[in-house]
Order: structure tokens, then sequence, then C-alpha cells
């Protein structure tokens, strides 16, 4: 039995478009920053990326700034101001804010002071979204960008974090759009690239394939993939629920990611259930990826009000565009399975 | 008549190794820090990559953390220590020290406390080679890792700067080495990725590539591919010698990577030259790469001595093991006679 792979708000699969961008970028050997032929044609690549980014982003106008993630990005657009936020953000975000901000029971943010505040698009455990307030300093939208219709241009913040590989392009990649003319503290010097405001040698490959999957990711969005995909994700949820009644669906009324789900099983650590799926041949997880390796109740759950126990039961299932219907209900039968298997221990 | 490339020192023809490495990369799918069977096989590449980075660099024991390249290497390494350097290092050292250390006439830096100094192993411009004094805090090792026979673990510094796309690997990846429980700022937080030192999803593709290049180009150097290149630069230094008599060449008498040769021809601006080499098919650079869109003085050259007049006329020459006898020819008659035009221009 092949394995399904339903964890595509952690890293998706590279899409052919930027695969064949990459492998075109291996043979372009100039530095982009040299003046001969050769660096002119690496820094083709560079802009001719930016430009793809911009144009999938809805950021006409705006600064793209190239950085290596949106970690990276986090630090830059947000670890000189102080910002508030709330601790459902992610821990890159988290690392430099004011956690002072609270979060519904709906998991939605208030905002007090926009422009002293950070708030996320979309959430990456539960997929819930936020509406944001004009003039917010910084949105992280990586987990947004391209599964969803927004325009940084038509969004209200100042300034937002997008990747790559949350969209088929490669791990490693990612930018800081910022409306033009805006302040960003430089952490990387010496040299002069992106402006200044980011140096060092461009990862002009990585920069390629982030450019042609946004592109591709924009196309798909506007062909409605992604209204596949949230039919699968309800047929999932519908399955989940008919199945298991302690289950509770996080988020189930607020607006969603189209591809995601998060459930919690009181008691059934979500460590374990990533485990033994995992053994039976799916790839899910609890909590974050970047955090997946430390056993701890969702900081996201708890901040919604959750208790520890069924913060720590909770687990996110997330689909792509290459999901099927039977990789959906193969694994909603052997998650039930287990789930039995589960209550009747602890009966 | 196809181009000459001979600016192996801005950035160079990634290998096939490495090329193929990130090829296979491509298809692993999952995320580094995912606990499932995708995750693992995502951190299995980052970690292979690791090993052979270490053996290639002869940092057996030595932490190595993966960074998006040197100059991000830099603001890591030197970015919160108030080093004492010399004014001939990389812009993106530059930006971090004080640049107290005088440089000799022949290129050389006397290091006062090596424990509060950097000092970069070979120089990008002249190729010249320092020796390091024990106990030095942060070596630039990017020209010469993979062109040398060197070996961090002897080296006897404390923290070392690496670079990809100097030795055949991608563009925007690189590595900080430490000798183990060596301090380290973090700049990019959140995630816990290396081991909590620079976070961010790893870009898996480019440090697969990386792992590929560096044991590729280790290979290479035991065979004495650099002893071929360094006769070819000799031959290429004779010829301009014996065709220019005003032309001098930097650095000749110390010791220099293999592959560099450095020349001025004082009142020849080296941008002119840069960009009429570049029209004739010949691929140069006037000061390090990501300078090279300035029109100014080599720092490098001012810092030992010449006067400015001469480090504006600077032009570097860069090969690699791939340039052949009648590419050195060709540009040495083609130089010879853009200089001879220039010299009846100006008499």
């Amino acid at each position: 039995m092949t394995r399904v792979y339903l964890d595509h708000n952690a890293t998706t699969l590279l899409r052919p478009e930027a695969r064949a961008a990459m492998i075109a970028a291996m043979d372009v050997c100039g530095n982009p920053s040299s003046v001969h032929g050769e660096g002119r044609a690496a820094k083709a690549l560079v802009e001719k990326a930016r430009a793809q980014v911009s144009a999938a982003f809805g950021a006409d106008g705006a600064d793209v700034v190239f950085t290596s993630g949106s970690t990276e990005g986090a630090s830059l657009a947000c670890g000189d101001q102080e910002l508030q936020g709330a601790s459902i953000e992610h821990d890159a975000v988290r690392s430099w804010i004011n956690e002072k901000l609270s979060v519904g029971m709906d998991g939605s943010v208030q905002v007090e002071t926009p422009e002293k505040s950070t708030l996320q698009l979309a959430n990456s455990e539960t997929g819930i979204l936020q509406t944001l307030p004009q003039g917010l300093a910084v949105t992280d939208a990586t987990q947004a960008f391209g599964k969803l219709p927004i325009a940084f241009n038509w969004l209200g913040t100042t300034r937002a974090l997008i990747s790559a590989h949350k969209l088929g392009g490669p791990k490693g990649v990612g930018a800081v759009v910022l409306k033009r003319g805006t302040e960003m503290t430089t952490q990387i010097k010496g040299g002069g690239q992106e402006m200044g405001r980011r140096c060092g040698t461009e990862n002009v490959i990585g920069i390629a394939g982030f450019g042609a999957a946004a592109e591709a990711a924009a196309r798909d969005l506007e062909n409605g993939v992604w209204e596949r995909v949230e039919g699968l994700r309800n047929i999932l949820e519908e399955a989940l629920v008919a199945g298991a009644s302690d289950t509770i669906l996080v988020g189930q009324s607020a607006s969603r990611l189209p591809n995601t789900s998060c459930f919690a099983t009181p008691g059934w650590k979500g460590e374990t259930q990533v485990m033994q799926m995992d053994l039976a041949g799916f790839a899910i997880s609890a909590g974050s990826a970047c955090s997946s390796g430390k056993v701890r109740a969702s900081a996201v759950l708890t901040a919604m009000g959750y208790d520890e126990i069924t913060a720590q039961s909770a687990i996110r299932v997330s689909l792509s565009p290459e999901t099927s219907e039977s990789d959906v209900l193969r694994f909603a039968d052997t998650w039930l399975a287990k789930e039995k298997t589960y209550r009747a221990r602890v009966a």
C-alpha cells in the first residue's frame, strides 16, 4: 500500500513548474551581483521570480525582499518592533512579540493598535482565518498564500511574510513583502543585495523555484482547485464525527483554510496518534512541524481556551490538490479503527 | 566563439554531483522537523550533507550549522563580538568589525589578540593567504574551502565561515563551523532547527547540493586538480607581464590561491576593463562580485598600500579546473590587445 501524505501545511510537494525552473537555473552560472553577461543572466532569473511572486501575491508596486523563509522573515519584520500579538502565532513570530492579544474560543484575535501589532492570516494548525485590521504592522501570510484568493495590496497590512515551500516551491526560500518605502532592519549586512535590506549572494535556484511555484499556485487557485479540496476535507470531518463521538473538530464554525482539519480526542495524545498513523502509512502532525519533535500541548489550542488534556490530543490533517477521495476515506477508516482500540483500552 | 568564464571566485559552475543530489532531493517531500517517515527522510538528507561537509572541511567533532551563505554566517559569527579585523576582509565581515588591524604591502595581516579577532584564510580579490594564529575567534574560509588542503580542526580557529557556491554547490547555502560548545548568537529564532542556533525550515535541496559538492571538491583537491590550474594561472601572468610592462601583479610573491590572479594597470579603470572584456566574450571582475556594481577603488588594494589610481585599475581573473589553456591564452591575447589600445589613447 502506498503511503498517504496528509501533512501539506508542514510542507508540500515541489510543483513540476518549480522543479523545471530550478533545473533550468542550474545551468546559469553567474553571480547576480556581477556586471558581466553571466551575472546579468543570473540577476534576470531573480527579477523574473520577484515579478512572479509579486503578481501571484497581488503586490504590484510593493517591495518583495527575498529571504531564506518565513522564520528569517519574522526576525526581519518583527525583530526590532516590539509588536503585540497572540499566542496562536507561529513560534517564529512568537519569538519576537509581546503576547498580550487575547484569543476567542472561535480562534479570533482582537487587535488593539494595528500599527504596533502582528496577526496571522491563517493558522497553521487549525486553518482558522483572521480578518486583518487596516494599518496592521505585520501579517504572517505563510499558510494563506497560494490557498486563498488574497492580494497584499488589499490586505491592509504594511508587511507580510510568505514562504515558497507551503505552495509547492522549495524549502529555504521566502520573502518579506513591504509597502514601498517601509523601513526594515537589516540583519545580514555587506554586499548590498536586495537594496541592502537582506545581503548575501541570492539563492538563485531556490528563488527561481519560488517564482514558478507562486505563478502555478495562483493559476490553480483561480481554476478553483481548492473547492474540491474543501469538499474532501468536509467528507473527512463528517466521517470522523459520525464515527468518534468524543472527537472535537476545532474551528469548524469559523472561516478556515480549505485544506485543514484539526481535531482533538481528549486523553489520546496527539503524538501517539501521529506515530500510530505513521506506522499505518499516513503522514499527519500534532502541532506545527517545527515543534513536532516535542511532546507538548498545542499553544494554539490552549490560547483558544481548550484545557491541557484536549490541547495535547489535537492532530492536524492537511490536504493538497493532489489528495484523492480514496486517500481521505482510507485515512478516516484507519484512524477510526485506532480510535476504537484506544477507547476500548481506556474504557 | 563561446564565452570564457573566468570569474570563479565570484561563483562557480554547479558540479554534476551537486546537481544530481539536488534533483534527487526534489522528490523527498517531508519537512525535516516532522516526526513521520517523510520528515525523517528529509532530515536524513540534511544530516548526510552535514557529514559530507564536515568530512570535506576536516571538522570531525565540530558543529556545522547550516546558513543561507557566508554573509549570514558572518552576521552570526561576528555580529555580537566586537572583533578586530583588517579592511581586506569581505564586506560581509567588515560590516561587523573594528578595522584596526594593519595590512602589509604583501597583504599579510598581523593579529594582536586572536581571541578577539577575525582573519580570512584567502582573499577573494588577490587570492593572498594568511597564516592564522592559534585561538583566532573567526576565520572566513569561504574562498579557501575546496581550493586548498585545509582542515578546520588544524586551523587554530574557533569558528569558520564556508559557502557552497564557491566550490560547486548552489548559491544561498553555507555554514558556520564551530568548535563544539562554542556560543553563537541566534538571529533567526523559533522552531528549534539546527539545535536552536539557526531556526527555520532547512533549505533541504540546497543543503543536499552543498554536501555533494563539498565531497566532490575534496576528492578533486586530493587528486591534484588545482596544480594544473596553478600552472595555467602562471602561464597567464607570464603572458601579461611580457606584454604589458606597466601592469602590476598583485601578491605574486605571496602564497596565494592557485586559481586567482589580480593585476592593476594604473590609469585604466577596472570597471572599464571588465566591460570591454565582457563585450569581447570574457567574464572577469573588478573587486568582489558583491560590490562590483559600484565603481570604486578596491578596499583590499588600498589597505595594502596601493594608491587610489592603482587600486581603481585592478581586475581579478579566477580560474577553475574546467578552465583550459586555450581559454587562458585567448584571454591574454584579447586583454593585451585592449591594453595596447588603451596605452595608445593615453600616450
